[in-house]
């Protein structure tokens, strides 16, 4: 049975960590005590999409935990580095995955040790609803690339387990399409959401009257569209198509920048649009409304610290 | 004595009122029938850059209110189509004077009578207590310039009866320059800060940084010069040093259109960039980040609505 260590227990990670304990053994890496104590009393549950417990290890320190063939990092892009720190010099022989926001966290754990790397990014979301209990919300997949060291069959190999355990995924030769899709999608609907308070709806698929925000989504769109290809990257779905169909469905979804801001938390930018607009620098594309909702997101973060 | 109808008791116009009461005969036209008894009653009070209590005749009705000379239609811009309305076939021998943000005030004003008119703008500001006090913020003056049927002289005896009243007021033989400096300087001012939540604080002039919130004003600023521009305008002040050296001031400024996203209102963002936009369209000046300012403004009136 092949050994999991979820690290971070978010909603994200507690959505993995569930669904692999059926069919692997799992422990999660939490950053408080309490959390981890509380696990391990009480197990794991999901509501929502499914609706089962499971119970698993947990810990604070990875010393407490057994050695794992693969590691989520599950975290936030925002507590990446320090969650990468904290993993320096164990488990040498692991898997590392990450499933962040944006570009780069693989790059961001690869600086703390020589893991072989895996690159994912998920589409699945949920809420969280207390320590042991997270609302599975969209059953989406998680699509997962070679990273340092690791080939498509590596991919596959996480894929597969994550399959096995009921959620959906699925392995490419080369994420970076995927990973540009989304980014180009998340650095939109985020920071519009976050500046606007609405969630995903309608509005942003809008483009009847002149003022009407699919206006702007396009905007930021195209801007992304035209970073990707100067970087080379052919991206895998349209970003506009995605923003179109999702609003199209029942209930629109609370983006998680717009959480972050109406809770006066710091937020993803410097993961997300941060790192589209350093993109488009390096390949001297002009962004000014990146560049625009990135000053508006920063300054809202220093409205409330 | 001048007779002197100061139409919308907000906040601007009460600190008209309440002054011009000391040197002329001043009545108050309200909304609410209950604001007009209090003024009525108990008279209103300035507190801050002055301190004193006037007493004044109000009414929710023109025709309870003797004739004036001078009407100063002072309600804010989503107001002013219906306050004029309310004035037809008053008072036709009256001088009306339009202080609302942005362009176009006269405009509204001269549909719905034949009244001479002036067009001005005012830079000072308060804060409302209640009904009958008002806090008098920033002591800064009021610009007349002649509008429909007026000439520079009735500019100059309208600045001339503010002054006398302890107010600053200066005549202009042409209120554009001044307009527009201001529109562009609120287009950006109340924009940036209704959507970040910061008041107009030191963050609007920071350059050091490329995420700095500056790079935006700038921006904004400078789409809204090659409009004054391309319309045949020559700026007054310039916007950008208007807003470092408000800036500059101890006290940050709390900006109307912050006021009103806070409190779930509707905002002037019609009046303000939208008459920035339309005159951009007009003239067939490209505004991307105006137009990105007033379709997240418009997306966060929708969401509370």
């Amino acid at each position: 049975m092949a050994r999991v260590c979820v690290a971070g227990a978010g909603v994200i990670g507690s959505l993995f960590a569930a669904h692999l304990a059926r069919v692997a053994d799992v422990s999660a890496l939490t950053r408080r005590e309490e959390h981890a104590a509380s696990l391990r009393e009480r197990g794991l549950r999901v509501s929502g999409r499914a609706d089962f417990t499971v119970s698993l290890d947990a810990a604070t320190d990875p010393d407490a935990l057994p050695e794992p063939d693969l590691v989520i990092a599950a975290c936030k892009g925002t507590d990446l580095e320090s969650l990468a720190a904290r993993l320096e010099r164990h488990w040498p022989g692991a898997l590392v995955m990450t499933v962040q926001n944006g570009i780069g966290a693989d790059g961001v754990v690869a600086r703390h040790g020589d893991w072989r790397i895996l690159a994912a990014v998920t589409f699945m979301s949920g809420t969280r609803h207390d320590d042991t209990h997270v609302r599975y919300v969209l059953d989406t997949a998680t699509w997962i690339g070679p990273g340092r060291d690791t080939t498509v069959d590596d991919a596959e190999w996480a894929a597969e387990l994550l399959r096995s355990s009921g959620l959906k995924a699925e392995a490419f030769p080369d994420l970076r399409p995927a990973q540009w899709s989304k980014l180009i999608f998340n650095a939109t609907v985020n920071t519009v959401a976050a500046l606007t308070g609405l969630p995903h709806d309608l509005h942003f698929a809008a483009l009847d009257e002149p003022n009407d925000l699919g206006h702007l989504v396009k905007g930021l769109m195209d801007e992304g569209k035209a970073v990707a290809a100067a970087a080379g990257v052919e991206l895998g779905e349209d970003p506009w198509e995605m923003n179109v169909l999702a609003t199209q469905r029942g209930s629109a979804h609370y983006p998680s920048m717009l959480e972050d801001v109406e809770a006066h938390r710091r937020t993803e930018i410097d993961m997300i649009t941060g790192a589209l607009v350093r993109e488009a620098r390096r390949f001297g594309v002009p962004v000014p409304l990146h560049e625009t909702m990135e000053r508006l997101i920063k300054a809202k973060e220093d409205s409330w610290s």
